[in-house]
């Protein structure tokens, strides 16, 4: 049995409403044997950071040729471009307004098209609101299907793409000045420092004042304690044993975090 | 590779407790090859006029064929009838309390049958609470593998299902009277008041004593700041760009929608 | 067509955050065709209890040789073991804390190994803090592949298997003692008292000093009354009609409840 690639789907839809439901009725519509994995839909709404942090962070993961129809689209109905985006490991297709630039830090893109070849909307006159439904759920369906991206609309500069990100990190002698990029349900607050910049030394970390101790998972300080850690996807990552960094320290996305090193 | 149809699930279990999994896998186990693709499992519990919406709302988005597996039931175990519903695009399986009223609105009902047959039940003895589980998930899964309506029990009269609905629009020349029937998980509010009725017209809606301008996208307004469009599902929606109308206004369904035409 | 046993999925990594999606892509790069069907991802964090519910409540509606993938694992990166286990209706993957151990009181484990033999992991160094992505995720998925419980790693007692549950039921002549096991998602309570042990009586229960009516379906008391009946998954169960038993009683799991029979 051929294998068709899978379509990942990440949106700010939530679940209550039918969105994501009908976005996929649409795709078994055109390519019903195509399977659909959901990464998430309770991405905060508008929030392009943590979307474009969530599908970087899933990317390396999923199988190649994977086709990820992200949907986090506050300027929908605007002039903003809807894109799709060929990767060594699959495609992008969505709002070009910074969701895919997490990914691009991993895999360049090669090519993209500006989606704008009505013969593989769902209608010719799409809605004002949901594009969703409308252009990117049917396109995809249609690369799953094997359509290719040259078809979809006219090619740009995989330079123009949009890009958006925190603050960069700053790099000193024995100082790393970087910032908190994505707060997980659990309330891990996940750092843009990655465990590169962190090998071969011991480091300590501090938060609006609070110095948190270094250690290599939740287990090795007491419940309701603070640590430091590499966390799965790479990144240095604090949390609490059994509770939640966000609500112990009292932060948010974009707060300052400073690793200071070789304690 | 033949197409099996797909079963789409509504219900208003919620995703906690793996009453929604155990469906899909009595439906695994009748039919393992068939996809399944939820809408939503988080309509408001018992509430018949949201699921009726949401089924309404994504019904034309799915692939013909599709079988509808809906259990918003607070009858259940009481005399309210299980039924199979044939439509033009689709089969409807689950309670008789008006869930199908609105698909109905859309695309009349062909023919229906009272689930009486048990030989089509997972047990004979089904459970007084989830039916879900023991009668219409298999009915609906023994529906895709091709059996046909008239074996899973008796037939009734199309005219005998029970509908549902908010009270009915009232047009005057200039006024247009209507209720909110919907409001989703962003606290966009969406009316009974069908775009046909506002075409080739300015109009101004009123709810509560606020009048809200007329737009075509949310961005048309400022954000924080109150628009009335037509959304993406065809019904006059009012929104606040970047925010919540529900909370906004503090209205909830049924509240009374004023549209003044041709200002 | 052949048909691959699917894989059932149970965590408590929530859907916000991606982590359940990446499972999933991990699994659709070794194993594209097989079904993934969730359970839950919102068992309660770090909580066996509730998980080892909700699965021991699942398993007997799942077809024959699922593969039970789940992920409550507060002692990850600890020396607690990561088992597979083998029943003669499925196989069970995930940390041996107790998670299995209600499907155990259903169905005795056949074999079980010790997840040791790092050739069937994602990677040979697996992350400290996410063992469902680097060990759990693949592992299913070669079991669903065909690959045997021996080649995974080496053997262990079945009786070494950890087990956790409440507190036990207490029988007299005429009454048993009992706790709430779990609390689902609309309030209803479930004890940890079969159907078995209710059949041909009459009874009454108490809960803290309240005294409830017994009955057969929600609909048997006025809306917002308690009523006590056999749950569809054959428990005890304590509901209100249209409202929350958790409410209404202000009662959480491991509270006692008391059964007088033959009254």
């Amino acid at each position: 049995m051929e294998t068709l690639p899978p379509i990942a789907l990440l949106t700010d839809f939530g679940l209550k409403d039918g969105y994501v439901g009908i976005m996929k009725g649409v795709i078994a519509d055109i390519t019903p044997h195509t399977s659909l994995i959901d990464i998430s839909h309770q991405i905060p709404a508008q929030d392009i950071l943590s979307g474009r942090f969530c599908l970087m962070n899933s990317y390396p993961y999923f199988p190649d040729h994977t086709i990820y129809l992200a949907v986090v689209d506050p300027g929908v109905g605007s002039q903003r471009r809807g894109i799709g985006v060929k990767l060594s490991k699959g495609y992008y297709v969505g709002p070009d307004n910074g969701l895919i630039s997490g990914i691009l830090t991993l895999d360049p893109a090669i090519e993209a098209v500006n989606l704008s070849n009505p013969r593989y909307w769902r209608v010719q006159t799409p809605s004002f609101t949901f594009h969703g439904r409308d252009i990117f759920a049917p396109i995809a369906a249609y690369l799953a299907k094997g359509v290719s991206l040259e078809q979809l609309g006219d090619r740009i500069g995989i330079d123009s793409l949009k890009t958006v990100d925190i603050r960069p990190i700053q790099i000193k002698e024995r100082e790393i000045k970087g910032s908190i990029q994505y707060i997980d349900g659990f309330g891990n607050i996940i750092t843009n420092i990655s465990h590169e910049l962190l090998s071969d030394d011991t480091w300590q970390v501090t938060i609006k004042g609070t110095n948190i101790p270094q250690g290599s998972t939740y287990g090795y300080v007491r419940r309701g304690e603070l640590i430091a850690l590499v966390g799965s996807h790479g990144w240095l990552e604090i949390a609490v044993n059994g509770g939640s960094g966000r609500e112990q320290l009292g932060v948010n996305i974009n707060e300052e975090v400073v690793v200071t090193l070789g304690l």
